[in-house]
Order: structure tokens, then C-alpha cells, then sequence
């Protein structure tokens, strides 16, 4: 049996839910949401009102209205930040961001938006008086991703964002890595912007993610065409969903993403935060007892999210989660992970990490068999 | 039994093996292609490279890395305009564009881009000298759309692509409508820059869409993030489809296209063409003969699609569409269907039109029940 242990990448398996959610729907729904008057067509558009809701609901965001969709986190974080910042403006961010957030800052840059990055510690947090000298009367914008997917740190965004408020500035937070397992409250953290993946940690199919835009924010839309409504408008219309949403919506993959959500308000996320914790928790400690092994997580477990890396001295990352693959049957990810700066930061760099990331139906055996396949290979203790 | 008539919104039913196709990968492949080097993150590059094969084939493309996957043909077209147009460029088109053409067009109309609309005849056809007259040494790109969604009328061009090539003007085509029923071979019709929906003619899921960019043709991205490899890159490598496929693959979806495309192969766009064409012809025969009713739709049926629209006199098109579907459980279309301008041309704006558009697994009865109904409804003949 295969070992899965790549859930930052994409959660797996999948709620057997969400599963016969995208195939019914993709079955029996030939509708597009808002594009006709015909009953189909009406049930597409109550699906995509309910599976706002679901993720309003977890959100805490209380008009569901300021949610998007779009096709995957990048999307949504390139919409927040091509859509909002303008030349002469100031940004704030870290050196622990994804490419998704780097490279269109990087973008931006290029044309006359200044960028400040505050960088990490050795376990990947950035101290939160580092992020507020970064910041100046002038910042207009705060970027931070909330877990970082290389190590699993977790940013103090609960600190940070009121403070942010509180400042004048604005603050999108990057949860590609956090929503599913730690709260993530966009009232309580002061959340302008939050960008999420609708196939990690919120188990829906890839092919889909939100963005949620605080009242009152206007964005620039990534693309602009028929909106179903307001046809003889030359662009769309402002409101929201509708003004940030042009085009046919991937109703199989939003009816599977509902599904997910509700499995995760069900579950409790409590109760998913506690397993996966658990796993890593025994990661950490095991793969530390192995010699040579370096970890590359959060400085405690308070701050740890579900994923986590390892180097092993004197050997390829990527020979080693080859070797677990081709020997043992267990996935996992070798590499930059997508976030090059954020392994200079951990003293990863160039050669990267293999990375662990278990998800919510990964067992403590799971576990058991990768750290005795990793003691196989390295030969110890 | 529902008769769905709405195939140029989303085709439905799909095959059965694209559903098979989409709930298999979903539940099986949990790996974004090009993110790990275990097998199931090799299985998914394969399986992206085996659509792009596919959808190659179909297209006349030699070259399947000049295809880039999108969400939707919106994100197809916003790519290919504002990734190619700059300030100061002059653009030609038509007045039968969907709003996904004539949205991004005022967007750069707006930021310094000429936009010519050559406008079509009352049977939608745009005449090839009316587009070539509009067509300056300046011009840059002209985008048309083969089949119009309203009336679908079939744009020549056959002719128009090779005469745009001799003139050096780029061609953008939107095959909406067309991919999967009429011949779109971009050799042979000189065409640099293709966008297509997955979820239409192509009978993939919606959430699905690629561009075809012709070789030595370079676009600026919509968005910018992961793209597997080239991690340390500031920004995304240039060459395709990596450099325009930033994100998670949206690989259920991709895999439902695969198959849908599969589907179009083997049965054979001519079959396909064949028994679309014999229902519309039907359509437009009877239709005609109803006192009242006036069909708008192409002159002859040489140049007719497989979508068609028709108004009652004195009737309000929605109030149509409504009490088909409540009365007889057909669903249809009403409205400007994402087209205004086409309805100036039409003769049927502002208050749109009920449009047919059968598909695939319409049968003769289909539109025998549907021409009852209609004369049920306005008591005749």
C-alpha cells in the first residue's frame, strides 16, 4: 500500500464525500451557475451560494458575498496582489513566501512597487517586531503566508494583523498551508485578504480556491467576460462575487470543495489539528534520534503546522525521497518546494529538503514505517 | 425526462468516460504534476502531457508544449489579449464577440489600444472584405470568433487566416463554439493564437480550457507562481507550457478533458458535425414555419453552427425560455447571452432572444418535443 505523505502538495485521499459530490454533480448538473433561468441552471448558482456559505461560515467571514472562486491559491494571490497594488507603492513580506507570492511581487517590483522582505529565523518564524520595523507610514500592504510549507512554521498572524489594522496597513495572509487545520478567523486576525487552495486542507478537488476581499477593498480583476448578469455593461459589473468571476465556474470541482468544508465543520478542526499534530509531534522527535539528520520545522511544536523538512548530511534530498518511493512505496517531496528564499533562511539552500507532510488520514503506522524506512536507508541508530 | 438544449453553455450529457476519467484521477492521483518525483507526480505530468497530445491532434499542432491549460476560454482569451497587446497597438474584431473578446478588448481600449469592430450582416456573418478593410499596415491582431454563440453563424476564416499571415497580422481565434464540431486546423487556417473551453464541443469538465500559442510567439503571464520546476527563478521560466502554467493543475478536470477529446477522435468530428447539423436544420426549417416567430441564425446552412436563436413577436424571449422549462422541462436560453453587440447586429437588442443549441446526444425527438411545445405554446400553426 502507498504512503502518502505529500498533503501540503494536494490532500489525499479526498472525503469519500467530496468525491461523489464532484461526479454527481458533474452528471447530472448541465448548467453554468447564472447563465440561464432554467432549473439546472438555478441549482448551479444555489451550489455556488452554498459552498460560499460553507466557507464563510469557516472563515468567519459574515457576508459570503466577499468570497471569489478561482482555479487554485496562486490564482487568488496573484488576483490580491496585481488587483490592489499600484506603482509607489510599499509592500511588506517575508523571506519564508511561495513562489505564488514571490513572483508576483517580484512582478511588481519590476514596475515600481517597492518590496520590503523581513527575514526568517533558522526554524522559519519571523519575529513579529521584525515585520513592524519593516513596516513604515508609507506601507500599504503586509503579505505573509501563515504556515510555511517548506518547514510548517506557523507566522503570528493572530498578532500581527490587529496590529496591521490598527496601522493603517493592509494584510493579506497567504493560508495555502494553514486553513483546514489552525484557525483562521478573518475578523479576529484583522484579515483583508486571505487567499486559500480549495484542494489542501479543504479537501476539494484541485482546479479550485477562494480569495475572500473585505468589504469596502476594490481589486482590479486578472480577467474580465461574461459575468451571466449585466451583459450590455463594457466590463463587469463592481459587486462582488460577479465582478471578480468571469466565466464558466467549475461547478464539479466547487460542488466537491463544499463537501470538503463540510466534512472539515463536521470533523471538527479541533480534532484534525490534534492527529495531524500528533504525527508531526512524532516526526520530530524520531527524526531527530536519527544521526545526521538534520529537522528543519518551527522551534517548538506550538508553532509547528503539519509539515515539515529533513536533510540528511552527505546526502541528495532527492536521491533519498527517491529511494523511499521506488523502496518503500512512500511519497514524499524532494527540493526548493517552490519557496527558494525561504531555504536560505533555514540554510537549505541550494540543495533543498525532503519534505513530510502528513494530512488527516495518515496513521501513526504511516509514520512508523517511514521512520523505519529512513533508518533502513541511513543505516542507524 | 429533461431535453437539455443548452450545449453551447456547457455540452451535456458528457461521455461516460469522462466522468470515469475525472472521479478515477480524483480519487487516485494525489500528486500535482511536475511537484514530486514519486510515481504518482509522474503519472500526473504524463497525464497532462497525454491531453496536450490529444488535443494536438485535433488542432493540427505539431508542437503540444504550445498549449497551455486554463480554467476557461475567458482565461484563454484574457491571456492571449492582454498578454500580447501593448499600449499603441490596433486591434481589428467584429460586433459578434462574447463579452470574454469584448470585456478584455475595452480594458486595453482604455489603456491605449485601438479597437475596430467590423460590423456583421443581420444573419451574424461578417463579410472577409469588411474585416480586411477594416485591417491597416498598424494592425496587430485580429480576433474573431468562429461560430457566434447567438446565432451561430460561421465567420470564414478559412479565408481570413492565410490573408491575415500574408499581411503579417497576428490571428486570435475564440473556437468557442466551434472546437469539436467544424474543422479548426491552425496550420491550415494560418491561425497564431487559439482559445478553446474544455467543457463545450470538446466534452470535458467544466473548469477546463487551453490556448494554443504559436511557436516564436511570447505572452506575458496572467499570473505568476509555482511552476514545479526552475524554482530560484525570480520569475517563471519563459518557455511553454511551464512559463503561463503557474498553480496546481487542475488534473479530474484535465483528465475529463483527455477523455472527452478521445471521445471526438473516435467517434469523428464528422459524425459529430453531421447529426449536430441535421437537428439545426430541422430546427431552422420548422421553426420558420411559425407564424410570428423569426429565427436568427446564418443564411444558408453552409454557414451555420450548431446553436441558433428565434423570437416571437410580442413575446419576452425569458418569459419563452421560463415556460419551456416549467411546462415541458426543456432547457434553453434566454437573454443577450454574454453578446451584446451581436443583438445590435441581429436586430435583437435589447430584449435578446431564446436560443436552441442541441449537442451530441440530442435526438430527432428532442426537437420534435420542442417544436410542439412551441406551437402549444403560441397556439399554432
Amino acid at each position: 500500500m502507498t504512503i502518502y505523505l505529500d498533503n501540503a502538495a494536494t490532500s489525499h485521499p479526498k472525503p469519500e464525500a467530496v468525491y461523489l459530490a464532484a461526479d454527481q454533480t458533474l452528471r447530472e448538473l448541465g448548467a453554468s451557475p447564472g447563465r440561464g433561468s432554467y432549473r439546472a441552471a438555478i441549482d448551479a448558482s444555489r451550489l455556488l451560494f452554498e459552498t460560499r456559505l460553507a466557507a464563510a461560515k469557516l472563515f468567519g467571514i459574515s457576508d459570503s458575498s466577499r468570497i471569489v472562486f478561482t482555479a487554485s491559491a496562486t490564482e487568488s494571490l496573484n488576483l490580491a496582489l496585481l488587483g490592489l497594488l499600484n506603482p509607489g507603492d510599499r509592500v511588506v513580506t517575508t523571506t519564508m513566501e511561495h513562489n505564488a507570492v514571490l513572483r508576483p511581487l517580484e512582478q511588481l517590483r519590476r514596475n515600481g512597487v517597492e518590496v520590503i522582505k523581513a527575514s526568517a529565523n533558522a526554524d522559519g518564524f519571523v519575529e513579529p517586531a521584525k515585520l513592524k520595523n519593516a513596516c513604515t507610514r508609507e506601507t500599504r500592504l503586509l503579505v505573509i503566508g501563515h504556515c510555511s510549507n517548506v518547514s510548517g512554521t506557523r507566522q503570528a498572524v493572530e498578532e500581527i494583523g490587529p496590529w496591521c489594522r490598527q496601522q493603517g496597513i493592509l494584510l493579506l495572509v497567504d493560508g495555502a498551508q494553514s486553513a483546514g487545520l489552525f484557525d483562521l478567523d478573518v475578523e479576529a486576525m484583522a484579515i483583508d485578504l486571505l487567499a486559500v487552495p480549495g484542494h489542501k486542507g479543504l479537501f476539494g478537488p484541485p482546479g479550485t480556491g477562494l480569495l475572500y476581499v473585505r468589504d469596502g477593498l476594490q481589486l482590479r480583476p486578472l480577467m474580465v467576460g461574461g459575468t451571466g448578469g449585466d451583459s450590455t455593461l463594457p466590463l463587469p459589473p463592481e459587486q462582488l462575487p460577479e465582478g471578480l468571476e468571469s466565466g464558466t465556474a467549475n461547478t464539479p470541482g466547487l460542488a466537491g470543495l463544499k463537501a470538503g468544508i463540510e466534512f472539515l465543520l463536521e470533523t471538527g478542526l479541533d480534532t484534525i489539528r490534534r492527529h495531524e499534530l500528533a504525527l508531526v509531534k512524532i516526526l520530530r522527535r524520531e527524526l531527530s534520534s536519527i544521526t545526521g539528520l538534520c529537522v528543519h520545522g518551527a522551534a517548538t511544536m506550538d508553532r509547528q503546522g503539519a509539515a515539515l523538512s529533513f536533510t540528511i548530511t552527505g546526502q541528495d534530498p532527492a536521491a533519498i525521497a527517491f529511494a523511499l518511493d521506488r523502496d518503500y512505496d512512500i511519497c514524499t517531496r524532494a527540493g526548493l518546494h517552490c519557496a527558494p528564499e525561504a531555504h536560505r533562511s533555514l540554510g537549505t539552500f541550494p540543495q533543498g529538503t525532503v519534505r513530510i507532510s502528513p494530512g488527516w488520514f495518515n496513521t501513526e503506522r504511516d509514520i512508523e514505517t517511514l521512520l523505519a524506512a529512513l533508518i533502513d536507508q541511513v543505516g542507524q541508530p
